[in-house]
């Protein structure tokens, strides 16, 4: 961490130029490359010489100290350079990074190189760090590749900017000057993991989660874990669901006992998951992981050079008023006005279909029947375009409030969506239930748009990449082709093998992995759809259930065989997603007290000596007594298991003693002569005082 | 920590005997006494001298290494100790229960003997511990005298059995072997607190908290912050209150409008209280105080001898099904039970007084305005007895359940007193506002409880002490006189300054002080008079602002001059009542919503044409819009002011810092030639792994 700092101070022109050279001269060893870079076609030459230095150049010249080989296809132009790294790199980088390994105690510890003879599986130094790891270590160790005073521009680009302390690769990556870098699958291992996760044999058995944690990262690994809890959660639910559709029971209390049990049941559901994810987490030794407010900022993130107040490091620091400023000025009105947009579609739908119906229900014809689906064809796709055009707005205003951490910047996108993505699928809900209060106009106005986006989805997400792979390898094979008759071969490029050549040409054709925002959004929509109006449509959950079944395999699939491997992340909880649907739990308890009290069936069956205002008693008595029950469940089921717990307090107690043992310098076995001890130091101390 | 243990396993019969006798050996040291340890009339003289082996023994020995004179009034047959320790123990001491002091950066650390030339103060060492501190010290050593195998009985009392590790002072104090235990107050300190504090010149001055804080410790100290801050907090409402009670307005607002206010207001003081006291208890060191699960457990926990399961050392322990079946089968019912006699004794009183209304009310006589209040006065008396049965068995109950931890069993007392109290308080006026539905009723109900309760409190707590003060001081004179002619001075006791001995006579007929659990129980029940029923009795604000004016000053008093000088408590907090006072500001929302809401005048003024079902939702949303702005404020309110903040990251960072430096071993000013080190060990710990 400190080293950024001093690259920083020391790096000069002169000693660029030392490192090109050094780079020139260094005699190529051969090295498995792990990450890709691909410069945009065109790119000018100094800039990526420049980069190769960087890259390569000693940390000591705020370098990355990194092995680099280029391969420069002149037909058209485009340099590919194929990033790895030494293993005495990575550890050292590892030591830096404060990455957590398996100590010999069996708990995970902060590697340090002072006491690596001390970690598992340090024997076979290559296996060691995981491939994972070692690719999420060399993107850490470019991107903290910083410019210094002295660096202005971008070599060859004299209007791209530099100041001091920006990432030089964030400013490639945005500015195009780079256009994509991914990390290399490793064939063999991601054969096998697909084999264990989507194959269709394997469908009722668990997911093999420490082994996508192990290729993929904790996030997520974390993401297909409550993928499939929430759907084994959904089987009760279901289950009921189908009761209550074949049979034909009537009471009062039909819709109330299936409701109360889903709130209680959703409350339960996220209380285990949150002690799972810790057993997870404490497996994966990332539970411990504490994000601190003045942890180092994010890349992106832009400012005059300041200093932390904690650390006094040099970084950007950009106002907090200013922020504020813009989210509150800016990105609220905006935000507002795209649910105002919204919310105006979905009243415009409903004016249209009711028009629609008045005119031409009357008449069965097949040019009538055609006319009445055309409002809800219109509203899809409206609200598709609005929906597309709000997330890249969304996006950018994100970037523009320039958040310093990397999770308050993840937040605030996901707030953004949720409140778009809420409204534009549940305000039409809302509106039948609340104000047309149309109980069989909500029941199919729900099924028609929980399956209709399920089965969207479904295609979307694998059908087409499944039909686009087959297509994509065949072209990847003629461009290799042309290639090895058409490219030069520069720099020491020698050592890359003809199939890992291959591999990056097939894999920068995949489609980019933008992380589990997508996947959680999916989730998130749904869930809503399954409990906040569960009392109006109880055959949801099992549709949810089906849903999900078919949902883990193919994103197991888009992850193995569509996406570009995703660079690892740790995470020790689904974090805001955790609140959002605790955040749904709970309006689900309003909704559906409001939907039960409102119903005039119910309201029937109450006895007709019941005033109004012991309806609202009533009925606000229930949501409060439900919501009660809710806390007191969330607070008496502990959010880690005893065991871990244990083992928490037990490495900190440890490693407490650790320090006191290190403090004293006297064994613990020697307590029981501390007190003589302590007196001739109380003495000496005092005494050399009182001098 | 680990002296306990090892005491325990060295202790034997011959030692206690050599205990003693170099108990006698050791020539008396003038030393200052700083707690008072009384023994019961009579008391066996074996125990006496059993009681002073421990407290003189050596730590090697199982003993406290306490400095001891006793005084033996022959003429009442009763032995006073007088306890006082070596700066050289109580320094040992305080690094073995890692107390915080300023060290040389100005904050706090938790102090070692290691390292203590770099302790603030440390110069002058007699100062160097405040007296409260010391007492605190004192007090934890002696509870941690430990019985060990050997040792199955109170000498002298062979059917008080003891066993491993049970702690012997808190044995001598259950089975009333020893009377009382004060820590002495320091004369010349308390008259100068008290000037500073109750004093009526300075009624609008700020209390001196700090200095509060050094002589009674963090946890009084807190209790008069947080009961200055409320009071502050009282001035809006009590100003508004005066307003409407002077002006006529009328409105459908006027009550929503004061509630409203009320409601939010509420939140903004309990979040803004949450800031002001991690600012004090930053300043005083305690902020970081962590207790976990598995800490030492409390004096008085009882159980068979295991083990911890983190730290590994022997202690009681107690399974936890047994607890949980103590709470859920004995505790949870007998509570119950005494809720519904509450509830019941309201119900009679309501009966009583409507009979009583309507036979004599009629006509206007000195008997039958007597009989009108019969039932008020009948209820008064039941509540009282019932009050104070229930409190005997709540105690009673809470030992019982055994709760290891002291926090534990704290929160579960103050659980159950809160729960009666609420319900012996509250549960009339819910019946008035929500069953009888009468306002004018519930106004003068309200007004009638809060003004009672509040005019006998201060008679209970000011003026009755301060009348009984003054006989009492006379009372110890006489006793002192009577004592000088009769008693046998034995052991050592010649430096018991004889004003000393007057002092802990006088301070030994105080009260004992019981925590400040009876306070903060007064202050919540406040509370909720003033905010669950604020649109019914606007006032209520005023009567509390005007009670808690004097309600500092004489608690002050009573602190400084009619209680015995209680141990000094560390807290980061005020722990549960925060809780507590976020519960009753939670549910005012929910019943001042359906008080205007059930009002039939608000009902009036609202459209006809609303339906009963559009009623529901409009006061049910109100009460969710309130309840949602209640938690942004929470949220947007951060926990902390900045500054401490910062101040913590940053010591966090340091010590962090300081870790690493330990760990390598090398200066941090030398990171910059690190790799080079680094790809040594590396390559040295591969080399010999791989041999």
């Amino acid at each position: 961490m400190d080293r950024g700092e001093v690259k920083v101070a020391v790096m000069s022109d002169e000693e660029v130029t030392a490192g090109i050279q050094s780079m020139v001269r260094q005699s190529p060893a051969p090295f498995r490359p792990l990450v890709v870079l691909e410069f945009a076609v065109g790119a000018k030459q100094s800039a990526i010489e420049w980069m190769i230095s960087k890259l390569q150049g000693s940390e000591a010249t705020g370098g990355a100290e990194l092995e680099v080989s280029a391969v420069v296809m002149t037909y058209k132009q485009q340099t590919v350079l194929y990033i790895g790294a030494k293993n005495t790199r990575l550890l050292s980088a590892a030591d830096m990074t404060s990455l957590c390994k398996v100590y010999k105690d069996n708990h995970y510890r902060e590697f340090t190189i002072e006491d690596m003879a001390n970690f598992k599986g340090i024997e076979d130094v290559d296996s060691f760090l995981t491939t994972a790891e070692k690719q999420k270590l060399i993107l850490h160790e470019m991107e903290a590749v910083r410019a210094s005073d002295e660096e202005g521009h971008i070599p060859g680009y004299d209007k791209i900017k530099l100041w001091t302390g920006k990432s030089i690769l964030k400013k490639y990556l945005s500015r195009e000057i780079i256009t994509k870098m991914y990390p290399l699958h490793e064939p063999e291992e991601i054969k096998k993991l697909g084999a264990d996760w989507y194959q269709l044999k394997r469908v009722f058995k668990e997911q093999p989660i420490d082994d996508i944690r192990h290729y993929f990262g904790e996030k997520i690994a974390l993401y297909f874990a409550f993928l499939g809890y929430y759907t084994i959660a959904l089987i009760p639910p279901a289950f009921i669901g189908i009761i209550y559709f074949i049979t034909s029971w009537q009471s009062m209390y039909r819709e109330a006992i299936f409701a109360v049990f889903n709130l209680i049941w959703a409350t339960i559901f996220l209380e285990v998951w949150k002690r799972y994810c810790s057993e997870l987490s404490y497996r994966w030794g990332t539970i411990d992981m504490v994000s601190s407010k003045y942890d180092e900022p994010r890349a992106n993130y832009y400012g005059t050079l300041g200093e932390n107040p904690v650390t006094g490091k040099p970084e950007p620091v950009f106002p907090k008023w200013k922020r504020n400023f813009r989210f509150y000025c800016v990105t609220v009105p905006i935000v507002s006005v795209a649910l105002g947009i919204a919310f105006y579609i979905m009243l415009g739908y409903f004016i249209m279909q009711e028009w629609a119906d008045k005119k031409y229900a009357s008449e069965k014809s097949w040019v009538n029947f055609s006319v009445l689906y055309l409002p809800t064809v219109i509203y899809a796709v409206l609200i598709g375009i609005v929906n597309a055009i709000y997330r890249k707005v969304a996006k950018k205003l994100n970037d523009w409030e320039n958040h310093r951490l990397q999770s308050a910047y993840d937040n605030h996108l996901i707030v953004k969506l949720i409140l778009f993505d809420f409204v534009n699928c549940f305000i039409s809900l809302f509106y039948v239930a609340f104000y047309i209060q149309d109980m069989a106009l909500l029941r199919s106005h729900l099924a028609a748009l929980l399956i209709t986006q399920q089965l969207i989805g479904q295609v979307q997400e694998a059908m087409v990449p499944f039909l686009f792979l087959k297509r994509r390898k065949k072209q990847v094979d003629e461009v290799l082709k042309k290639q090895n008759a058409l490219q030069k071969k520069e720099y020491f490029n020698g050592e890359i093998a003809e199939d890992v050549q291959r591999q990056a040409g097939m894999e920068s054709e995949m489609e980019e992995y933008n992380g589990t925002m997508d996947d959680y959004l999916e989730m998130f929509l749904q869930f809503g759809y399954v409990f906040l109006f569960s009392s109006a449509f109880p055959l949801a959950a099992l549709w949810a259930l089906i849903n999900n079944v078919t949902e883990i395999r193919s994103d197991a699939f888009k992850m193995v065989k569509v996406f570009q491997r995703p660079f690892a992340e740790s995470a020790a909880s689904i974090g805001a997603w955790q609140v959002a649907f605790e955040l749904i739990s709970i309006m689900a308890v309003m909704t559906n007290c409001a939907l039960i009290g409102m119903n005039p069936e119910v309201r029937k069956l109450l006895p007709s000596d019941v005033t109004a205002v012991n309806i609202v008693l009533i009925f606000v008595a229930v949501e409060h007594i439900i919501l009660a029950i809710k806390v007191a469940v969330a607070y008496l089921i502990p959010d880690q298991p005893k065991w871990v717990e244990i083992e928490l307090a037990k490495t900190a107690y440890q490693s407490k003693l650790a320090l006191q043992e290190k403090h004293f310098q006297v064994n613990l076995s020697k307590h029981i002569h501390r007190t003589s001890q302590d007196k001739e130091k109380i003495d000496a101390v005092l005494k050399e005082k009182s001098q």
